[in-house]
């Protein structure tokens, strides 16, 4: 899509976001708050912000983040070439940091040019990153049609209430009950006018949108049932889950590209395939063309991991021009892109060398890249002796070796499940 | 501790324990149930009979499993050297299974022998393995004075109540409610009492005991504030979330072990000193000795990480003698212990060697250890030249090289903290 396009939103509504990111410092004890904590070394708001700017029938992008943040939060955005990204300065509490994102859309004050007011907003945690498109939409239909949204989800523990005295005064029926996630959404004069009305104590003390919907405009939200991946990054182990998560996401597909000659093709789906008992891998096969929407799709869609066939044995040429699909798409400034070169040998002859100024040139090609984010590994086969493979430039690995090593900055840490080899670990509450 | 011994339970009571790990496969579409999936190649139900086992003043550890997994359960327990653990066949739910387990110190038809009923039962799950005595040792002296009591969490999110249309009826007030977890105790009596009267539909579709305890015998739980680390292993997540945090357990602490002279006392001060830049670890120096209980104590609270320093420069009694005592402890069978043997030269001469023959011993011995899971790593340290590390056995490192590689294995994956060095994951919910 070209920058600056937009797609439909459900409904035909127009639609914003704000996140209120506003945790302060302080507030930890004067440490870095969780949302620009880094995983994989990108701050967990990033991610957050990414995953709203990939929607693209969001127009505005509102973060909210500490006054002390502000700076922090414009190098993030730079950093990231982030879009439609507006930053605003947060109040001392999370409803009041939600009502100042709101006011740019509503009060000249509180930004330099005063944004287009929305017909649904949307609002989510910077310390929720893994949102899709689908809840999102939801979300903003139900909101469309009822006033007010949010996404919920099963209880995992039982939910009880104390006496007065520190003991058990009752535990409630855990199916009755659900647990309040974000994203919500909201018609946004209905949210507005919520916080206009919105008491002090209210402003400092509560923290569900939902609830003040309900209270001062008297709309009862629709509740959508959200996916478990909706779960806000809260503890320790949570940074290592959320890790692992974007690990376990990076590492899951690779395009493989090749000219369209048949052994090529062949190769293309030879190699994946072999590759399978050794990672979990979904394979694309396309051809390289700037034009091809198919392969736009699947940069624009982040994929990390991209095999390049081609017969010459040395040339970069391929190579050359995904770097620089690539390069544009920013893809790479949020993690390491994987390239591997196959160059494919198909000649009868069985002994070859690739002279020094090929190896010259390829490895020139690999140090370029490798400051933009994209690390070029170089591969190349003798077909009639297929799948041994035979030569690496610079590196003098088994072509497993390598495709492990390439991904191994991107595959999650092995969580040793031996023991449970396809053991169900269901996106739904265990117990008993 | 020798075998057999026990601590004294808080309050002087007796205490037992009854762990539900009733979940089949089936009810999760046919895969392994998560209490047995491995997290470091161990299954998660052993890390939380594991915990349980550390406590010495619990008597008996009843593990509830469905019947298809007993065999399964029993070599596990055969395995990791559990000890005081009874396994019995679970019934069709929570509740079902729970009783079950409780029966076995009340009727003697659910086991081969009666085991002594104790005064105070603690409930705990198989899939919440970080519970740490101190906690139980709380809800088991609550458990004596009020009959009953549990460990409770804040909410992290908010909780609603959905009206018949799928709408927001109302949200509960946050501060109010409280997350019910994990461990329980009760007087035994109660529980067992509340059990007996328990209906059918009770016994099906209800999970939380400390209901149980109110509705059948009017006894209000004491409600005692849990850490975090009690969460329940639900989602994939969590499995990534556990598997780091032990890790991170493993890798925090080393123990230095001199044989009191100087400068050897000297060395294994300075050595951990040294490396603490790379690696954040608690060293604590003692003697070797099979009768000092400080070393004991060491070894049976599961230090995985030994740097063992003499004077001789290839002399492996010493580590020999460690590894004896870490066989004999068990403790090698949950994770890899590694053992680094350091030797200093303290001689004038700047120049050595290792013999052929000092060199194929120290091998052999590595090889021999390793199939105990215990492995040996050798440095050699010319002391006037100290810190430079000139000789390692058989790996050609410099010291941070071998110790951040020999704990590799132990040390949790990083979390990319390079944004938010001390940067506060509280052990606290993180709203606004």
């Amino acid at each position: 899509m070209e920058p600056g396009s937009r797609g439909a939103a459900p409904g035909g509504v127009s639609v914003s976001a704000v996140l209120p990111a506003g945790g302060s410092g302080e507030r930890l004890g004067g440490a870095t708050p969780k949302q620009f904590c880094a995983l994989q070394g990108r701050p967990l708001v990033s991610y957050a912000v990414r995953a709203m700017e990939r929607i693209s029938w969001i127009s505005d992008i509102i973060v909210v983040v500490s006054p002390e943040n502000i700076e922090t939060m414009k190098t993030i955005i730079e950093k990231y070439g982030h879009k439609r990204v507006t930053v605003v300065e947060g109040g001392i509490t999370r409803h009041r940091s939600i009502f100042n994102g709101l006011k740019v859309f509503a009060e000249n004050e509180f930004s330099s040019h005063l944004l287009q007011k929305p017909e649904v907003v949307i609002i989510h945690d910077a310390v929720r990153p893994f949102v899709e498109e689908d809840i999102v939409s939801k979300v903003v239909m139900a909101a469309k049609e009822h006033g007010a949204a949010g996404a919920i989800r099963p209880l995992v523990s039982t939910v009880i209430a104390s006496a007065a005295d520190g003991c058990l005064d009752h535990s409630l029926e855990r199916a009755r009950y659900r647990a309040s996630e974000m994203p919500q959404a909201f018609l946004f004069d209905i949210i507005y006018e919520a916080y206009q009305q919105c008491t002090d104590y209210d402003l400092d003390y509560g923290t569900e949108c939902l609830h003040l919907a309900l209270k001062y405009c008297k709309t009862n939200a629709k509740l959508v049932e959200g996916t478990a991946d909706l779960w806000k990054v809260t503890y320790k182990r949570d940074l290592y889950a959320a890790e692992s998560v974007i690990k376990d996401n990076l590492s899951q597909q690779v395009c493989v590209i090749t000219n369209g000659k048949e052994t090529l093709a062949q190769v293309g789906f030879l190699l994946p395939e072999s590759l399978k008992s050794q990672i979990k891998v979904e394979a694309i096969t396309v051809p390289l063309s700037k034009n091809d929407s198919r392969l736009q799709n699947i940069i624009s869609g982040q994929c990390y991991n991209f095999v390049c066939v081609n017969d010459k044995r040395c040339a970069i040429q391929e190579a050359q021009e995904l770097a620089d699909m690539l390069e544009k798409s920013n893809t790479p400034l949020l993690c390491p892109v994987v390239l591997i070169s196959v160059h494919l040998d198909i000649s009868e002859n069985n002994s070859f060398s690739i002279g020094m100024e090929d190896l010259t040139t390829i490895k020139k090609f690999a140090r370029e890249t490798k400051k933009k984010n994209i690390l070029v590994y170089g591969l190349l086969i003798q077909y009639k002796k297929f799948p041994l493979i035979s030569y690496v430039f610079g590196y003098w690995y088994g072509a497993e070796v390598v495709w492990n090593g390439c991904l191994a900055q991107a595959k999650p840490q092995n969580p040793g499940c031996s023991w449970c080899r396809g053991c169900a670990w269901e996106e739904t509450s265990f117990s008993q």
